[in-house]
């Protein structure tokens, strides 16, 4: 899932998006709420509707940006007190707030308000922030059951309703509120979350507070204990991940969903993922090169433009640059995914797809 | 003509300029000078090359951005010696050095080395600056016709030759060197300008020296008069210019080209032109607007977006912002000159048109 922060793919118009085949994209509640706010966009129909997007949309639940933009954050049984990071306001969100907000955004898919546990944390904190999680998935379910009805799709009915702007989920459908597993580096904690979480019961199951900080084998051994305890015949979601390789090798360990900022952020600083490995294309070497950025890619930059050009753009610090350095970032991971897809569907499983990446680097 | 500045339309890609029907981009020597700089764009063969654009490019001579971006400029009989506004350095740009960066550059129209009168300007100072013009103009046309085999196309013969990136200009072919008519605001001056330029002989001529901070009226009546002077049968370049309602004006006139970055630039700040006047999508009362920027637009921004959304991208500071708003001001303007150009084939002229300007704005 590409992230689209405010409602927008940085730099990439969504008619793009949709030549690129993304399927989904993921909205950060936590952004949306500040700008434009989640009265202005259930008002205007949705997010779907307001961004003129008509596939597949996931909003989080704004917790994750609440820890981790947020220093002065208050936390308590009831909820989080945090600032903008805007201008400073003072704001609260809870179990229930989340939910609201994510029903008046109205995505497809929504996720339980829960704490992203720091890392390190010891035992004891550990405990105690997966069981705060876990009474806020309770509540978050809740009020989820008690308010599922008040989607933005069902109270309008503008002129523009069948347009490309509407939203593919039927005005006669909720949506999908995904429990989220925490508990910390510990995997007899993850697997009680994991038990846990399921025992409230949700449509799917994300794996949160990873990609915190701790090694990449951490990251792992956690993935790979946790997704054993989540049911197979339900969207297994593992948030905040990540490089190419990591996607195939999630993907292998079972993992059907993954959102990253990585391929749009290092797009805008230069760093572009090609089958030969990773270029920074702001680096001089590239300034006379007349290929193409990535000669086993087939998306709109590879066919066109040379790394030559593409150095120009990002050393004259034209917006063009970011543009079309997005692009091919998407491109390559939409790829991946499209191979690891083809490779389960062939009954190979991703693993083959492994040695791709372990090729020298040019 | 849009303006491409550093070789792209500031978040525009190439393939969307040509599905808005762009036919020429300009380019400015100046700046491409400077970065990436004549022998890499030579090296890689030539602008269009370079770039990826295979429709025609036109560059100015560099004598406006010498004149307009350097307080510390000197100009000397020989040419001007002027500062870089990226880091200081120092560079001298003389009719021959004008010319030997345009061949290299290798757009399929260049325009001579001018000097761009000042505004106002005094009786002695108009005539002064218009005869070094004219001096000019003549060794622009001496160098050019000694040198202008020595175009980028001709040694390039690379793997990519007969792809996208290949120049419309036939191998053949040479640029089409442009003059430019001076004379600062004297109708006296213009004329004597235009004779002397013509008697010189070049496949195009140019008003240059207009929107330098004169009035609108006085624009209009130094085009008005020296257009007179220009023949009808050669294209005649109306150079900086300018408002939806000024490009109909001027090619009411009889100007056949004009360029200007209005559209682009003013894209960026949020200001968009439409079929019921400019709008600054900045403003607040669009943030629940439903309808599209301009309903008589059939662009792909306004095809898909709302104005909520548009300003939503723009109060947000987010890059789609520029790319939509260029987008969309680019087919008005596009637009705008296509229906010049129906109206001339029907034989009415595009004065009919100027009453589209003279509607209320909303």
């Amino acid at each position: 899932m590409p992230v689209g922060t405010l409602a927008s793919v940085k730099g990439v118009s969504q008619d793009v998006l949709e030549e690129l085949g993304v399927q989904i994209l993921l909205g950060n509640t936590y952004h949306l709420y500040l700008r434009p706010g989640v009265e202005q966009v259930r008002k205007l129909g949705g997010l779907h509707r307001f961004m003129a997007w008509p596939r597949a949309i996931l909003t989080d639940s704004g917790g994750f940006q609440v820890f981790s933009l947020n220093e002065l954050r208050k936390v308590t049984e009831e909820g989080v007190t945090f600032r903008s990071h805007l201008d400073g306001s003072s704001h609260f969100f809870s179990p229930e707030s989340a939910m609201e907000a994510q029903i008046g955004l109205g995505a497809d898919i929504i996720m339980a308000f829960d704490e992203c546990t720091e890392y390190p944390a010891d035992s004891a904190r550990m405990r105690q922030s997966m069981e705060l999680t876990l009474r806020w998935a309770e509540r978050c379910r809740k009020y989820f059951e008690e308010h599922k009805e008040e989607v933005p799709w069902r109270e309008h009915r503008g002129p523009r309703e069948a347009d490309k702007g509407a939203h593919p989920t039927r005005a006669d459908q909720t949506q999908a509120l995904f429990g989220i597993v925490q508990g910390g580096m510990d995997v007899a904690l993850r697997k009680e979350s994991a038990e846990r979480t399921i025992g409230i019961g949700f449509p799917g199951y994300a794996i949160g507070g990873l990609s915190v900080g701790e090694p990449r084998w951490l990251t792992r051994e956690v993935v790979e204990s946790t997704i054993a305890h989540l049911p197979a015949d339900k969207p297994r979601y593992l948030m905040g991940v990540g490089t190419p390789e990591e996607i195939v090798e999630y993907a292998n360990l079972g993992i059907d969903m993954m959102d990253c900022v990585l391929p749009t952020r290092a797009a805008r600083h230069g760093l572009l993922f090609t089958s030969q490995g990773k270029i920074s294309i702001k680096q001089a070497r590239y300034s006379g090169d007349e290929g193409p950025l990535d000669p086993k890619c087939g998306c709109r930059v590879c066919s066109r433009y040379s790394r030559a050009y593409l150095r120009h753009l990002y050393a004259s610090n034209e917006v063009l640059a970011q543009v079309l350095n997005t692009v091919h970032n998407l491109s390559f991971y939409l790829d991946t995914m499209r191979a690891v897809r083809h490779s389960i569907a062939l009954g190979r499983g991703a693993r083959f797809l492994s040695e791709v990446w372990s090729r020298p680097k040019p």
